[in-house]
């Protein structure tokens, strides 16, 4: 046995008692005859103390052991001398009589503190040292905890966890599938799925009811910040619900995640259709932390001789509470900001309304104080506020707005990432025109695409404009939104083979094709399928912001970077000309 | 909202309520005026009545659903005249007012009933039907009992949960990789994981002290009976421990598994080193539910005149207790039995104790009765028993009379599947000469092999073996055998920079392979490396051996077929000329 207890068990009761203990040396301390050692485990640390009185050639080997040195130790616990309250075993030390150097450590390349000197590239190389740190430990730890919370929860609720396929089809919708090339099937290959879809859904067709899985999928993106190529979902799908029901069972999911891990009580979760998002937020994923509504301002500042509101598609604004003392200069740099190309709006208007109720433009050339007047009262602005105006093409600037809205909330502090904001965004539209999107293969674009995906449900009164309107279509769509990050989405499913079909004829599918690809399904729902919906969580944006990373590399173990390799493995790499033969493969340059 | 019940909660007590269900159309009878339908779904199967008296367009209707239609239902729940006792419903029935037809069902391509008549790839293919049969059902029921009860168990002793990588990078030991082009860098791959293995060792030396982990795994093999491309692990990894450590709180789990899913309660597993495993039955995973033991008859049957016994290398017997009463017939049938390619034995003589204590034996010319005697006495053989004996080249025949042993057990009736015996075999050899498995690419054969993975720490006494005489080194490596299958397997680790290289070493590999291949482990050692261990089971095999399926197929919702295709959705298949241009690839043939 190679202890007896962990480095977090130790306390007053133990006193007197001889212990074995094993861990990894934190810090090693010389004062007066003694040295002592921080000795580190996962659960916790403990001092171990050497007394040179007592035995000089033990203090001498234990000051010399480097920093992260594997040892184990045997001693007396004592009581220390001076209580140290930040620790848990912090009113005894460990008088040691003997230990064994397990494995000496070379100095590591960065320092394994909370707060450490090391870059990011190199500490995803070393990421088995940058995992010792606490804060990045607590974070895996975290996970794990939320985690068994959901299957615990989810099992209560008679849901059943069911695993699905990794080797599966490649199929012409969503993003770039990865692919595994067949060895036994030459020139053919798997694909590993972007979700379980398919088969949640042949699931309801089998009448499991209740399925869920927490399960990795994979999505071969130009990986743009914070994704990765592979990441895990909690996959969740019901037969004989409606929106109303998904939407019940998961919002009481996700308050008993809260609780459970947080020891927060939310309020029920704010609904909101997706057309009234666009119109107060310019985004399908409000951050709801704070108000800042968009107001549309054409009616108040168009006609007025102002040529650039005059000409342009959309011109609308927000408030800033209390920002009205924002300096010229400040303004100038949020001006410079707005018109980055990652914001990409033209320019920036604003009227400060000063303590005294008058009105301070950047447009003042063209409005009068009742003007301003007019538009205060509408948006409901007071002495003290700013009003940012931002004028342009009507997507294009709604972005823009939007983004202005997160960073205005951000500056004035109303985003704190202790503050839970939910909300569920439903009646998504059903399809939207893909006019070249650069993740999808050239094939797929200039085409109607589905939003969600081609198996959701449209709204039944909505159906009959598939073939006249299709991109008024709305959809059975739903997707949870926490501080701004979707945190989740799903939709009630087709389940009627010819909707089906009449789906993939408006995504510009042929016959053919759809019945290459998705044959299976559209067969599996002539045999009695039920109406059933679903929906999909993030597991690693959830967790991020369960422990308030500001990365999902933070909450996985072992991440990619944002080229996709593993800097640690140094994945992928090339493999044999034998592999490459036996797989019938040859690279082309 | 479609339901207020499912199928499985009516009873007595909701007589007189009014109550909506929905499922599958299971049965339709008619019965003077009345139909009767069986509505299936998950939860039970509740009986649907129409009265034609009543309503007799609807009566009408009901009696013309085809069998797996689904509708919902809405009626009065009313008591059955006569109580049906096989079903938990059987006291009520519901006298339906109106129901919809939600969707029709063509007629099964196979009956779904516990009994069907649907051939293997027939129910592959519609594999989502074959999952409406009870047997299956429950089966998938069962595996999501046993992760949970897995994942609470292993919680409650401190084990965290971690994920690791899907997309790992391609390594030269084991079986052959499935490789995953990457589209973002030309010409390289990744490989998808044959276990988390170096991960979960990394998570050792980060400190996360207790690992585990239920995941998919991948092996690109030519599949032998009974297993899959990819398959569940529950792979688990601890530190500062010996193999007993692992021993004791792995029996626990599995112990607390048996006591959980089926109220059994298990005694201490026995344990036996390789060596004697191999001796008294020819096997490294005996089946310990029957004694049978084999023993060794050299010194009995050899040096009397029969030169086909005096000419072997082996020659061993088991003892068939009761089977004397065997037939002439019988006994050539089992003759040709050990004759055939799969079992490889050249031939079975035998001895019969007959009920006046006399011997009959196959080899009567060379053998008188006392001989026999001397045999049964070394065998404890008695009257009625029936001893088999094989002689030929040591392994081959060691293996066909395991496989001898294991039929009689059969055939004596002495392997019930509701019997479950737990045997840890330990000291596995390090090594295993590598003559020619076709599972191995030409590359790794001819030459030490490692029997378990490059990363078992041999038996300290031992490593000065692994120089001179590499055969003979001994592992901490164990496995777990329930009812002769292995259900799990594990090992200490080495966590020695030098003595990983100096198993590379022996291994074969050069010093740049080593480095290129596994570089980040022998460097993570270097850094502080805890004593660690670890265990990974087989989770379809433990569900097969819970449920008493003959294959693991029934315990996997999506499996694949012994060629590695999924029948359903038609995987693997061709994919289009851009995706292959896109990865830079190219089909040679």
């Amino acid at each position: 046995m190679y202890r007896t207890h962990t480095c977090g068990a130790l306390n007053t009761e133990h006193i007197g008692n001889t212990v074995k203990l094993c861990g990894w040396v934190q810090r090693v301390r010389r004062l007066g005859g003694m040295v002592f050692i921080d000795l580190r485990d996962r659960y916790g640390i403990t001092q171990l103390a050497f007394n040179e009185a007592l035995n000089s050639s033990l203090c001498k080997a234990a000051s010399e052991l480097t920093r992260e040195s594997v040892i184990c130790a045997e001693g007396l616990v004592i009581e220390r001398e001076r209580h140290n309250t930040q620790l848990v075993t912090g009113q005894i030390e460990l008088q040691v009589r003997a230990f064994e150097l397990i494995n000496a450590a070379q100095t590591p390349p960065f320092t394994i503190e909370d707060d450490t000197d090391g870059g990011e590239e190199l500490r995803m190389q070393y990421r088995y040292l940058d995992l010792r740190r606490n804060p990045l430990r607590q974070k895996i730890e975290l996970r794990h905890r939320i985690t068994i919370a959901v299957r615990n929860f989810m099992n209560q609720l008679g849901f059943l966890e069911i695993e699905t396929p990794v080797l599966i089809k490649s199929t012409p919708e969503g993003a770039r599938d990865f692919v595994v090339p067949s060895r036994m099937h030459s020139g053919q290959f798997y694909a590993l799925p972007q979700s379980p879809q398919t088969f949640k859904q042949l699931l309801m067709v089998s009448g499991f009811d209740k399925y869920f899985q927490i399960v990795k999928c994979f999505r071969d993106e130009d990986l743009r910040a914070d994704r990765q190529p592979e990441f895990t979902q909690i996959d969740c799908e019901m037969s004989f619900v409606t929106q109303d029901d998904i939407i019940t069972t998961f919002e009481s999911l996700v308050q008993h995640l809260f609780f459970t891990i947080k020891q927060i009580q939310l309020e029920p979760f704010i609904r909101m259709d997706y057309a009234k998002a666009m119109s107060l937020y310019g985004n399908d994923k409000p951050d709801m932390r704070f108000d800042m509504l968009i107001h549309d301002l054409k009616p108040y500042l168009c006609g007025k001789g102002f040529s650039i509101f005059d000409t342009s598609e959309y011109v609308s604004a927000i408030c800033v509470s209390g920002a009205a003392a924002f300096t010229r200069k400040q303004l100038d740099e949020l001006n410079d900001w707005v018109k980055r190309p990652q914001i990409g709006a033209q320019g920036l208007a604003y009227c400060r309304i000063l303590e005294d109720a008058s009105f301070k433009s950047s447009v003042d050339k063209f409005y009068n104080s009742s003007d301003w007047q007019n538009v205060a009262t509408f948006m409901k602005a007071q002495a003290g506020d700013l009003i940012l105006i931002l004028a342009g093409p009507k997507e294009q600037t709604q972005k823009a707005l939007s983004e202005l809205r997160l960073e205005m909330g951000t500056r004035m502090g109303l985003r704190s990432n202790s503050t839970f904001s939910c909300l569920w965004v439903t009646d998504f539209p059903l399809l939207e025109w893909n006019s070249g999107d650069p993740n999808l293969p050239e094939s797929y674009r200039g085409r109607w695409h589905a939003k969600h995906h081609p198996f959701t449900s449209p709204k039944s009164e909505d159906i009959p404009l598939l073939k006249t309107n299709p991109g008024d279509v709305r959809a059975n769509a739903y997707d949870l939104v926490i501080n701004g990050v979707e945190i989740g989405g799903g939709s009630i499913r087709i389940h009627d083979a010819a909707l089906q079909k009449q789906m993939f004829e408006t995504l510009g599918f042929s016959a053919e094709v759809a019945e290459q690809q998705f044959g299976f399904l559209m067969h599996a729902f002539t045999y009695g399928a039920p109406p059933h919906g679903g929906i999909a969580f993030g597991l690693d944006r959830l967790c991020a912001l369960f422990s308030g990373s500001e990365s999902i590399r933070d909450v996985i173990a072992f991440p990619k970077n944002n080229s996709g390799r593993d800097l640690m493995i140094e994945a992928p790499s090339i493999i044999s000309a034998e592999q490459l033969n036996e797989l019938d493969l040859k690279i082309k340059s």
